[in-house]
This record gives structure tokens, C-alpha cells and sequence, in this order.
């Protein structure tokens, strides 16, 4: 099999946030593969990609819908597998896009350990920029200096100890909040942080939203790319 | 004042995971200032803008010694800024550069902090792959996944808590682990997780070494720039 398989994270959102990497490997592949929740569904990572690269690429959409039935998942999951695997057989060089940082929360990881049970298979991750890193920095704010600790909490679920998180660690990093946002909140004025907190949304993107007023936002249906980050203190010298 | 700041992340080491955004605005500012912690010491920033820039440009050396006495530090991270404001004044656009991303863990903020208090200076940070993405694709091994969560250690300080945050977080990164690597292992060793753990120092850089033998590191002399990333259990699927 001569096709190599690369992962290739395009970074937070603003399209010049990509890696010099990334661009290269994705101007050489054949093949670029981009993760979709349904046909017709917009996917952020192909805008991006489209946005550096011009629009004449060569696409393969993957379908991976959105649904907690891990059944259902490991079907497509296997199928998408199998359509690039196909590729890669062909001599082709394949690209899997995916926003941010490909190993952290991503489709991209169950595509990964598929293939790499097949050992013939070269495969390459390209690290991407993280949102949360975005973030901080569309607001000049640090996320940890000196000795202080971050946790990142995929705050889609439910977590037992997320209050002893909040009152425990200096800053915390709460990824996709928008299903649990209102309790999320509560915990933040247990712990009286939430004036030392920001919400952000779709960070470099055109329709960019972020605010540190995040009482104005309970109640709200909020968007599924947004995050909360918080801090024990906000340093003064 | 009309010229303005950018604090840079130029990555964690490979030249090519800049991003195109770093690339640009260190092709379009006047200066280029990078901390260094004495004159005559390698600098691994200017490094990586050198090899994507070439080598003619206008660099301005900031000395920040490597110290835990704060009003040193102070001292130093003054006159830095003092020599930024300076260019500044005279209508010169000025980068800061620093390795990985300029929010975390980075002399940025010091200087960040100092220059925000000139409210008439336009500052942007533009932000860095971290080291710990970039380790984490080296490996072609997964950050987190799902509900899992991370935590992140500057682990040259000393915690009470480690052994618990080791226990409790699904993943854990920890930053700088030179100094107490032994006891770090000794506390992976009480939780169960040295198998799961793997070492890496400079990864993307010629001297990169990554090993997931911890043990073997015991007692020996490890680099500034090394990192622990551990996981609760290895998936399998």
C-alpha cells in the first residue's frame, strides 16, 4: 500500500491560523477527506481549507452523524475507514481535515485507530492550533503562566466533580458548553468566578461572539462551537 | 503612538508549524524581540523565524535570566518593555516572539501585562501550536477523546495534590519535568500509568527524542524542554 494517510489539523477557525505544515501536505494529497454530520451540512474545516487553497480540490465527504448510539457511530465509522483505506490502496495520498487540533476531540482519532491496525499504512497527525488557544488570545488574556495548573473539560457531558474542578484548578477550560451552559453558570457563582470568566464562540471566524458577561447568555440557545474560560484570580502588579 | 505589538507564537519547534498568520506579520513588522535568558544563549524562537525567513532581519534581544527572585524578574521585564515602548513611539511595529503558544507558560505575559497599561498601544496575540499537541502527534496517540479530561502541570513546581490530579484526570500533561522526574514516576508508579506514559523532549527539532521507557530516564540529566503526557488507560477497541 503506497498511499500515505495524513491528519491535518486547520486550526481554530481564521483561515491564516493554519500551520505552514498543514498547507503544504494538504497542496500535495490527492485526496482531501472532510468530516460532515449530514450531506449538505456546512463543514468549518472545508471552508478553511478552501479559503488558503482556492476551490479545486479534490473532496470526499465522510459522513459521521451526530448521535450518542455507539453502534451506529462504529458503522460509519468503519465505512469511512474503509473509503479511505480504498484510496490509499489506489497509491493515493489521503488528508482527513478536522478544526483545531486533530488529537484532541476529534472524529479524526477513531479514523486513526482504525488504520493503524492495518501496519502497513504510514500515517502522519499535523498538530493544529486549539480554540481555547484562539480564544485566549483574541482577548489578550493568559491561560496559565508561572506555576498556576489548567483542566479541559469537554463540558457537552455531565461531571460529578466539576465544582471541586472549578474551586481546585487556576484556570479551566470548559469546551463545547452551549447544552449545559445554565448549570455550568451556577457552578461559576458557587465558586464566585463567573466575573473572571469569558464565553467565546466560533473564535476568528466572521460571525466571531465573545463576551464576559455570561449571565446575559443564560437561557439562550447557544452555538455548538463556544467555550467558557475561567480563572481562580485575574493577576494585577 | 502608532506602531503596534504583536506577541507570536512560532510553535513548538518544527519551523513549518508556524502558522501562516505568524509568518506574515513577521515578514510585515519592523522589529522582531526575543527573550533570551543571557547574551550568547541559543535562542530556539529566533531559530524557527530564521529558518522560515531567512536570516536578514531587524532583531532586538530582551535578556529575561532564568531566576525565581521576583523583583529581579521585575527588574528585567521592565527595562523589556521600556526598550518595546521605545520602538513603539518612534512608529515601528514590534513582534515579540515566543516558543509555542505566547498565553501559556510564556515571558510574553509579563510584557503583555506591562504594555496593557498604555491603553493607546494596539496589542494581538496571535496564537502558537502548543508543545503538547505537537508531542501528542509525534506519537500519533490521541490528547483526549470524548468526555475525557486533561489537565495541565508546570510541572517544575512542586504540587501537594499531584498524585490526586493523576488519579482523577483521564489525561494529564505534564510541562517541564526535568527537575522532578524522578518523583514523577514514583507518583505514575503509586497510580498505575508509567506503561501508559511517554516522555518527549524538543519534539519536531533535530534532537527530538521521544521514548514511552520512563524508567530508563530515572536518575539521568533531562532537558529543559521535556514533557510527561499520561492517560488513565489506553483505549481499545
Amino acid at each position: 500500500m503506497a498511499g500515505k494517510f495524513y491528519g491535518v489539523g486547520v486550526g481554530p477557525g481564521d483561515p491564516e491560523l493554519m500551520t505552514l505544515k498543514a498547507k503544504r501536505v494538504l497542496e500535495e494529497v490527492d485526496i482531501i477527506c472532510t468530516p460532515k454530520s449530514a450531506v449538505g451540512k456546512e463543514s468549518i474545516a472545508l471552508s478553511i481549507v478552501e479559503e488558503v487553497l482556492g476551490g479545486d480540490l479534490e473532496i470526499k465527504e465522510l459522513i459521521f452523524p451526530m448521535t450518542h448510539n455507539q453502534d451506529k457511530l462504529n458503522k460509519f465509522w468503519d465505512e469511512a475507514t474503509a473509503e479511505i483505506k480504498e484510496e490509499l490502496e489506489q497509491e493515493k495520498d489521503v488528508a482527513f481535515i478536522t478544526i483545531g487540533d486533530p488529537l484532541l476531540y476529534s472524529t479524526y482519532i477513531y479514523v486513526l485507530r482504525r488504520l493503524e491496525k492495518n501496519t502497513d499504512i504510514e500515517i502522519e497527525t499535523v498538530p493544529g492550533i486549539n480554540s481555547y488557544s484562539a480564544c485566549s488570545a483574541a482577548m489578550n488574556r493568559p491561560l496559565a503562566e508561572k506555576n498556576e495548573t489548567v483542566a479541559i473539560i469537554p463540558a457537552a457531558y455531565d461531571y460529578d466533580n466539576l465544582d471541586e474542578i472549578l474551586a481546585n484548578f487556576d484556570n479551566t477550560v470548559l469546551m463545547k458548553v452551549a447544552r449545559n451552559f445554565d448549570d455550568i453558570v451556577a457552578k461559576l457563582d458557587k465558586v464566585g468566578i463567573t466575573e473572571n470568566s469569558f464565553y467565546a464562540s466560533r473564535c476568528g471566524r466572521e460571525d466571531e461572539f465573545i463576551t464576559t458577561d455570561l449571565k446575559s447568555l443564560c437561557g439562550e440557545d447557544l452555538d455548538y462551537l463556544s467555550m467558557v474560560i475561567t480563572k481562580q484570580s485575574i493577576e494585577e502588579e
